[in-house]
């Protein structure tokens, strides 16, 4: 019997175009795949039709599978000496929430790898036609998840180039108030990036002060939010 | 004739497994391909034997080609119908210096379009077993360039949980004196991680106080730095 091996994989926003060529070739080895709803059922296409499919997301209102119970799958079908590969969306290391995987993989002894993937906070932006750096109006850009808007550090925030809110968009009075509290500047633009990188990616632009406005009737998750003058640049790279 | 297509290709951190299907695809196709120094050797072995290879990179110590003149030449093979990748390492769109390319293709008709590649930026502290984020240590993450320091806010910085600096090598002595400077603890820990991604790839971890003398004797281009509290999950990460 081989030894098992288990692949923490980042399957990036979405369409299989975007998978690493790495990824797309452990998918078409892989003897389980571990998978949640956040990832695209596309790629679940990829594995061979021997290729024992987990779901552990949430499902019809069902709780999704306990982190603890996630950790045990993975080991046991490592003992079993197979290549298994727990998919992620995004980037395993951006808010993938690996790190009770790995220590549980690693305290079993079981030989464990971790594959990047094309993170949404950068590529959603990209596929929406912003840049999150340039040469004279973003020397700096700062990802951060708005899930716990009250543990952020606003003034620091506010005096930043470029912000990408993750999982922003029910939070997203709160950001703008918080930043033009702390004296971000109310003209400052947006973009709201709805499903980046699919056929359904919508964007908004607008700024801190009219953005709240403009989608105050979306269904925002999931969403990405860009704040800062790069949001202005889309109209340059966008190829109308 | 059919129309010409200029693609602005990432092509991740350097080895083919972390190019994405979509530019392997691409190369695969190109006829002509229009690539700098940064740009893997290995990369260029995809295209095939028909495709016009142009480097337009420093070589020999001769200047690398004027801007303006990679813009014209991404025009005239567009107009000539043909299909162009201008191969850029990295992501296009995180300190790739793309918007003069854009707004020439744009002004002369030329159609194009940007692939997103696996930044460094966060490609290779995941390659180094270091996670940008963390539920209680890393809510937020700035990627920045050191090439000009003075004209960054440090006191800002100096409370965000985690940096990153790009092309951060001969600026280190500089980023830490800074940073201590306007009060980040000078235990905080810091990664130097060389050539990430690549066979020669190395590590070096310390802290804010002893990191320069660390890698004194070191020449550190290219190399991207991380500072903050994620530096020391590598070891749980670190499969060994």
């Amino acid at each position: 019997m081989t030894n098992g091996k288990v692949y923490l994989v980042g399957a990036g926003p979405g369409d299989i175009e975007y998978l690493t060529v790495k990824a797309y070739k452990l998918l078409a080895n892989a003897a389980v795949l571990i998978y949640d709803a956040l990832v695209n059922e596309q790629l679940l296409e990829l594995v061979t039709d021997d290729c024992l499919k987990v779901f552990v997301g949430k499902r019809g209102g069902l709780p999704s599978t306990p982190q603890s119970e996630i950790n045990q799958l993975l080991v046991k079908y490592c003992q079993e000496g197979k290549l298994v590969i727990r998919l992620k969306s995004g980037d395993p290391f951006i808010f993938g929430r690996c790190m009770s995987e790995i220590k549980t993989l690693k305290a079993a002894g079981c030989d464990f790898e971790v594959i990047p993937g094309l993170s949404s906070a950068l590529a959603a932006p990209l596929l929406a036609g912003i840049p999150l750096t340039d040469a004279v109006m973003s020397r700096c850009f700062a990802v951060l998840s708005a899930h716990q808007p009250d543990n952020l550090d606003w003034e620091a925030l506010s005096r930043l180039d470029t912000l990408v809110f993750l999982m922003g968009g029910q939070h997203l009075s709160e950001i703008v108030h918080q930043l033009i509290r702390y004296g971000k500047n109310k003209f400052t633009t947006v973009a709201v990036i709805r499903k980046a990188g699919t056929t359904e990616q919508q964007v908004w632009t607008g700024t801190l002060s009219t953005i709240v406005e403009q989608v105050s009737n979306v269904r925002l998750s999931p969403s990405i939010i860009v704040i800062g003058g790069v949001v202005g640049l889309r109209r340059f790279s966008e190829n109308m």
